[in-house]
């Protein structure tokens, strides 16, 4: 990167605004940094024209074709229903433009083959697609312990993907479509190896499941290289969203979505439990960004600080603290006392107020 | 915000480059969206420089004040060492320029109330303090609940603050400016009112401590109301950085900062607990943003993929799997075989494999 | 029972002193209430003879049928190796002696069901069957939660089941007939029906697997309702003993034998959690058990005090802090000092050092 | 202890028989081996008699001192009030009858002085001092642990110690010397040192509060070498019995009374954890202690068999159902039914009945 010029933002368009893709614009829009959203498009052409309107130097159009071969536009968000993806996919590939693909890539394998064999064609890699636990922390981490073999080899792998309800026209086909295929490709990304076979058990419903929906379900999963997986579908559980995923290997197992720890380990010696933060930049790491964030945010509206932030008060009244602290260095145990000035009216003190 | 026009990026200038303001440099140039470093300052001019080379469209100058009040600057970010605070904060007050500043906001508390007093007169907030674990989700959540009246009143608070270790030169004043006033602050955000009074106990130092430091060390503090908060304050325990508050309230407790949980709480009825995610947003909300800003930079530069996303081929071989998980729905528990194509060479597959 | 007489304790004959026998003999003669071994037996006989001759009372004999039938027996327990207990068990039905049978009760089928026509031809109970997880408090109180419809109707059940490791001769049989026998039974008990079928995976062994044994494997049972249950069996792991059981169930789901706590539980509400004890009886009634049984061995030792006990010292000292505290209750904070006597020499002090 | 003669069961007087003390009675009376009640008092003697009169062998006598000094009694167990219990250890060390007395020793120090001089007199102990938690499992863990080393240095101790509710009558003094009390113990014990100073701050008190109880408090109190201990009493939380004990020392610190887990240690290198069990005895030796006390009362009671035990036709079903696994050991995932011969009527499916 040429440090004295500061390249353009990246102009994606995103075909199919949704939930997800509303939901990606608003991403584009406000955090992800060096990329904005120029062209929009859906469906419903009303729903993509009001979008389109909330969101500086974007346009909506009604042809997603349109949307992906746009000359504004750098890049392509797919984020329609699944059965259009393999030729959107194929439209952007057709002029060589990346996109980034929610999942499914396509629901019939003959037409995902197709896309991996344009792709190879074009001679350079151009397509994502949507699996975003690959982006989850403890994902990665449960990946990076894999491959540094604390586990020793890894033997079977236990998932169980659970959701707090359905929609009623919820059937068995969407329960692999839409749920397991996050497990297929988590066990694929964390063991780095191909599944060869597939079978389904399906218990007694749960009194909570739509009628003819075989829910829970047991996915039994083997790998090439002999593996077995167990993948436990439950999606009318009332409670809430839960992923967790075990990996047992032979030296350790360690479970990653459990509510009460990140990542267990049961090693040689007997030993279970996880890590301490080595220091406060990956514990605070978050909160660093947000804070950041939200002051860039707050000053570009206009508004000085951001209302959640601490403020001048607040940090005279550190001051004030930390110095009759340091005072009580000395006197044994008794306690010293803290006194503040009175505070100034003013606008400090009124966005202090409005936050407490 | 005028959704027809793109307002331009916030341009921050960074006094002071040490490892805290590197760290922030860094994140505004790659991670903050809306804002770019235009300037930075430190007292190691050559340090300065080398940055500013490595960021678009940043330059270095040697004076702190030009820095702050340059005419291609929006916003001031402190993170210089803390007794230049009070006088940079000012400079930038006059001009009323908004401006970040790293924790402490003055060592005296009279400049602390200077600053106050100055911002009050300019009629509207323009200082922000560099608390920043009021960004922390943990810490957020923890004073929602207390907003909520989830623990009823708030009675006691008990923080502890562990590092793994600190320089040889570290004193018991250091141990109250640079680590008990995050809990000041904390205790202020959380419980909304002031501290009135400190007192400290010293047990016998760790063999760990460096000589004449007095660690770990035991702060007590008093609020206006009455409430009492031990801060445990513990620097050289050799295992990591851990941070956990617990507020005591009349009807549950509530502990942030355990490594086995995230949120546990004494309810009415006797139980303990934390909740489950409501769906898959909040879970895979930061998967989300890491999979976009790294596919964005990627495309940007010029690799139209990023290595960790799952590819095409991913995409087709999730297909595949999900085609012969459809066709064991009607298998009574008899594995169906699943059969991919062979791989085309290519780019696809090149990334691919060094990703494995 | 008549309050006036202290009826006699039960004499029980043990068969088979082997580790486990051994362990039940120890047990016998020193923790439970009421009984007593008056006779063991062994194969090996010069090794049941010395454990005879540490037991008050108790004699051996060559013969398991003799010690079975003896005239100084009122119960049996068998803990000979498994293939004999069918005969055993039948032995002591005969003359109409309870008998307690470690598992298995049989390996045949055909011998269980005989023994089990036989007793019903007997008129009333006497066979129990050691499966001691029945009698576990986790386990105990899950088919509590289990029959309070806490967790709705149980849909799927998940086991785990792993050891250190194996002795060198364990093949795959004896991972179904050792281990999976525990979580057949498990099953049976928690849910209340029976198991109508049994299928096996074998994943590729762990490197630590002697050669031949197929560890990991994972047991698939399908129950009368149509439950579907995964069992993992792990015999070497090389980390230690792990016993987890999940009951999935349409309202919640509940894991007992997690290291991280006793019983979690996804609720509607999407809270997780476990209980907190009612009060100080069921926390600390496995304490107060020990005290007291120590205290008895220890006076009935001729000793006084149980060396662990607190003292009388411990008694002083307790009531002189406890006055000091009561008068820092009106000194707003300040100190007390705890002025304890010398101690006099003596043998309360005696125990106290061998202690310390 | 000599093999060939059974030495007689302890003879215990039991004084006092409120709900301590009837507790005591109970556990003497039914799980307590070697031991049995043969005289009771209680100032209420209507309640003493009647509880005699389900004790076999048990008598009750008006005059506590009776009981101290009856001849069919060769040790007691002291439940009266607390300000009693001074004189009667006395009276039983003027006879040299070993004695357990519930805490507090005494209510004035000096009396609990004149105890352990006595004692010290009498040139052998007799005094034990009922502070059960040294009993407990975690405290006796927690205590080895220390005693190892594993922490390093001890510092500082952090004590929780919380009820759900308290009588309306209960005062600050009765929070000392009732609640405290027990901190004061396990700090001596865990640490092997004396206190040597206490201090108390109050809080603002809950609304859960009884008036004028000063809830929750906190005590301070500081060692002979210079530790802190910090001891959060909390009586009136709705919640449940939560007492909690953390030792921070200079390599580790460890947490008991989590319900999130047994013993957390954070270890040099950033570890947290706890320990898996090592094999099966640890993990279900209480289940097998009940298992057999279960059965020989069962026995004793002429039932033949505990009707929670499980039973032949369960031994029958196990031995199906393994040997159908075992079958399906070979016919690669495929299921293998299990059949069952038709349970056969009678006392064994009876007792399987009533429990089911």
């Amino acid at each position: 990167m040429d440090a004295t010029t500061l390249p353009p933002d990246l102009r994606v368009a995103v075909v199919g605004v949704g939930v997800m893709g509303a939901d990606h614009v608003e991403r584009l829009a406000t955090r992800t940094k060096f990329a904005r959203v120029s062209v929009v498009n859906d469906f419903d052409t009303a729903k993509a024209s009001r979008l389109a309107g909330t969101v500086p130097g974007c346009r909506a159009v009604e042809d997603p074709f349109e949307a992906i071969t746009a000359d504004d536009v750098d890049a392509v968000l797919l984020a329609s229903p699944g059965r259009f993806h393999a030729e959107q996919v194929l439209a952007a590939l057709e002029i060589g433009r990346p996109v980034l693909c929610e999942k499914p890539l396509a629901l019939d394998p003959a037409d995902a083959l197709q896309v991996v064999r344009r792709e190879a064609e074009h001679g350079s890699p151009l397509v994502s697609v949507g699996f975003m636990r690959r982006f989850d922390r403890e994902h990665e981490e449960l990946r990076a312990s894999l491959a540094a073999g604390e586990l020793g080899t890894p033997l079977m792998v236990h998932c169980k993907h659970r959701n707090a309800s359905v929609p009623g026209h919820f059937d068995d086909r969407m329960m692999v479509y839409d749920s397991a295929v996050h497990e297929v490709d988590s066990v694929r990304y964390l063991l780095g190896e191909e599944i060869v076979s597939a079978s389904v058990l399906k218990p007694t419903p749960s009194e909570n499941a739509p009628a003819g929906l075989h829910d829970p379900m047991l996915v039994l999963f083997r790998t090439a290289s002999g593996r077995v997986v167990t993948d436990e579908l439950h999606l009318t559980t009332s409670a809430g969203y839960e992923v967790r995923t075990e990996v047992v290997g032979s030296r350790g197992s360690a479970t990653i979505g459990l509510e009460v720890g990140r990542l267990t380990t049961q090693l040689p010696g007997g030993r279970w439990g996880g890590s301490v933060h080595a220091d406060f930049r990956p514990r605070f790491r978050d909160a660093y960004d947000v804070q950041l964030q939200r002051w860039v945010d707050a000053v570009r509206r206009g508004e000085g600080v951001d209302p959640t932030s601490a403020t001048a008060w607040d940090g005279y009244a550190a001051a004030v603290v930390c110095e009759a602290t340091a005072r009580a260095l000395d006197t044994d145990g008794a306690p010293v006392p803290v006194e503040l000035a009175t505070r100034p009216p003013g606008p400090s003190s009124d966005h202090h107020e409005e936050q407490r």
